[in-house]
């Protein structure tokens, strides 16, 4: 066989839904030599990371380490661990997220009750009061910034209201997390899964997870073992707790990544870090206003980090982003399912949130349109 | 909080089960800046992984790919797609790992067949053939390199046997692939996965994985959905397939290391590869002669990659294995369950299978003895 060349990748500017710029310091940490899974230096690491993570998930949750693969995965970690064949849950779905925990739940088991809000808008707190008045789920999930749509929902009320009918509350957290505030202990959060791709601007390839005691208790009293081996948190919990038991071998590398990827957040400061994302998407708002353009997502819950451009009238959606990649190097995300062809993603993560991004993508756009 | 500094691996020569040391050129290629998992330069670079993949493999299979997850994840990957509820499934333990097979067949509601052999000992055919009287089970797996055990089972004739009895047969080849002879094609495997971090020399973080037409078939015709959406091979081929179907974020920097890595195999030859892995085996096992010392897997069918070292009487063997670390910097791994404290794993995989790695180790043994 022909051997193919090394691989060398384009320049790009990712302005898509992730994955985002990643920080050189980032990059150089994974160019490192590798160490064991089980090396002491690599342990005092580890606890590092959870040290860390626990600052940008805002909780002194003990069980908050990144599950080894990417946020699906750690979606499914959160459903596998607490879910059992025929609990009741109930999910919010308004986007493509909130669709793939119904499917994640469902292939657990669960009799799931869907909460459905049209793609683009929230899922309100009297949806979810309804639907408890006919159930009695075991929990209650939501997606925080739902990527496909770029809609914030705001998430305290639907936690009190969860936990009030005696549900745990699990939230999709991959793309709020270090873009916007996240206060899981605040907002009494028991399960939230992330991904290291967007906000935190690390590579694709972890889930940073959190659970509280509660979740956590829900987990160690099941009845039938938990349906995936890989992502059983009774047994990461002995890799990743003070035991040091052999579990899976970590991904050495990817840890030295998020590692650089959480002192650079915590360097800059989450309230910092926040206020950068809203700047910047201000930015990118009034730019497009002055060309005429707008964003699809509902007024006054849009995201700061995703922004759901609407193509506008006799523009060609594929043919202005593959124009935007092939003439400017600049990557955005398409529209998913009913908003295909109808909304460009225009991401402001992390990295590649700042003001010279902002303009860069403003031009490209002007030039093609 | 204090935020950590930044994390400076110590240099160690892995001499462990994995990971094996990375060649420089697969750290450089982490380093590289990223692009999106849908980007035309991305996904060309996935069908130069493929085609390399099928290369080492030895197979035509075109459901060749690495899964984003650890060698457990591809494990379970397997698993999840093959069996239903109900399943009956003959698996071979000799180890860690065909335990871990079996926990995690029944994690999918298997009705498992135990076929069991002594640590260090192969599984034997006629062990199989015996449990296929009794039994029409829908797959039959066995570990082909017992990373915990040292010992390589031989399996054509396990496999020709599960074939007749109308069974598939899946295998587990995260220690051998690229280390010793593994022929998927001419050996009529139906699925096997394999890990990155051993004989491949690439960080852990990725499952190489390939299924036959025939296990893909059963896959497709399953009655209920996979339990795990991560890993359902019916939406993974659709994204690593010519639909380029968004499922998950692929992790893009593993993948640039996978792709390197795949290269200096191919480039190796396969042949040489496995040559040089056998040689230094030999030369270790020599030198341990030499100094009064042996293998405790069974005689003929000891690994070229993971050499199980019985530790000598009068010697502490985690006293030992921390002196190689603390003053030597290298890495060997412990036994496990019933061989803990009896041998040390002494890998010689990919990238640290060298004489020089066997000298020194050799030399540093010899020192603390």
């Amino acid at each position: 066989m022909q051997i193919p060349a090394p691989f060398l990748p384009p320049p790009r500017l990712l302005m898509g839904p992730g994955p985002s710029n990643v920080a050189p310091s980032v990059l150089q940490a994974m160019s490192r030599p590798l160490v064991g899974h089980l090396d002491p230096a690599f342990v005092k690491m580890m606890e590092e990371i959870k040290v860390m993570l626990r600052a940008v998930f805002q909780t002194q949750n003990e069980m908050t380490f990144p599950v080894s693969g990417t946020g699906s995965a750690g979606m499914e970690f959160c459903f596998v661990n607490l879910i059992e064949p025929g609990d009741e849950v109930i999910v919010g779905l308004n986007g493509v997220f909130g669709t793939r925990m119904a499917d994640v739940a469902e292939r657990c088991g669960a009799n799931v009750i869907k909460v459905e809000a049209p793609w683009g808008r929230i899922i309100e707190p009297g949806q979810i009061a309804e639907a408890l008045k006919k159930s009695r789920p075991k929990l209650v999930a939501v997606v925080h910034a739902e990527t496909s749509t770029g809609a914030l929902t705001p998430v305290e009320e639907i936690s009190r209201l969860a936990h009030e009918a005696g549900a745990l509350f699990v939230l999709d957290a991959v793309t709020s997390l270090a873009g916007c505030p996240v206060k899981i202990d605040e907002w009494n959060v028991d399960a939230v899964y992330s991904g290291t791709q967007k906000c935190l601007s690390c590579p694709p390839g972890l889930s940073p997870v959190s659970l509280s005691s509660r979740a956590l208790e829900v987990a160690r009293q099941r009845k039938k073992k938990v349906q995936s081996w890989y992502l059983d948190v009774n047994l990461l919990a002995s890799y990743w707790g003070q035991e040091r038991v052999y579990h899976h071998t970590a991904p050495i590398t990817m840890n030295y990544a998020i590692h650089e990827a959480l002192r650079l957040t915590l360097l800059e400061g989450l309230e910092q870090r926040w206020q950068r994302h809203l700047a910047n998407h201000l930015a990118l708002k009034d730019g497009l206003a002055a060309m005429g353009l707008s964003l699809g997502a509902q007024e006054g819950h849009q995201l700061w980090q995703l922004n759901a451009v609407k193509v506008p009238e006799g523009a060609d959606e594929a043919v202005v982003r593959k124009r935007l990649l092939t003439e400017f190097n600049i990557e955005v995300g398409a529209g998913l399912g009913p908003l295909k062809g109808k909304i460009w993603r225009v991401g402001l993560m992390g990295e590649t949130s700042t003001r010279e991004n902002v303009k860069s993508f403003l031009n490209a756009l002007g030039q093609i349109l």
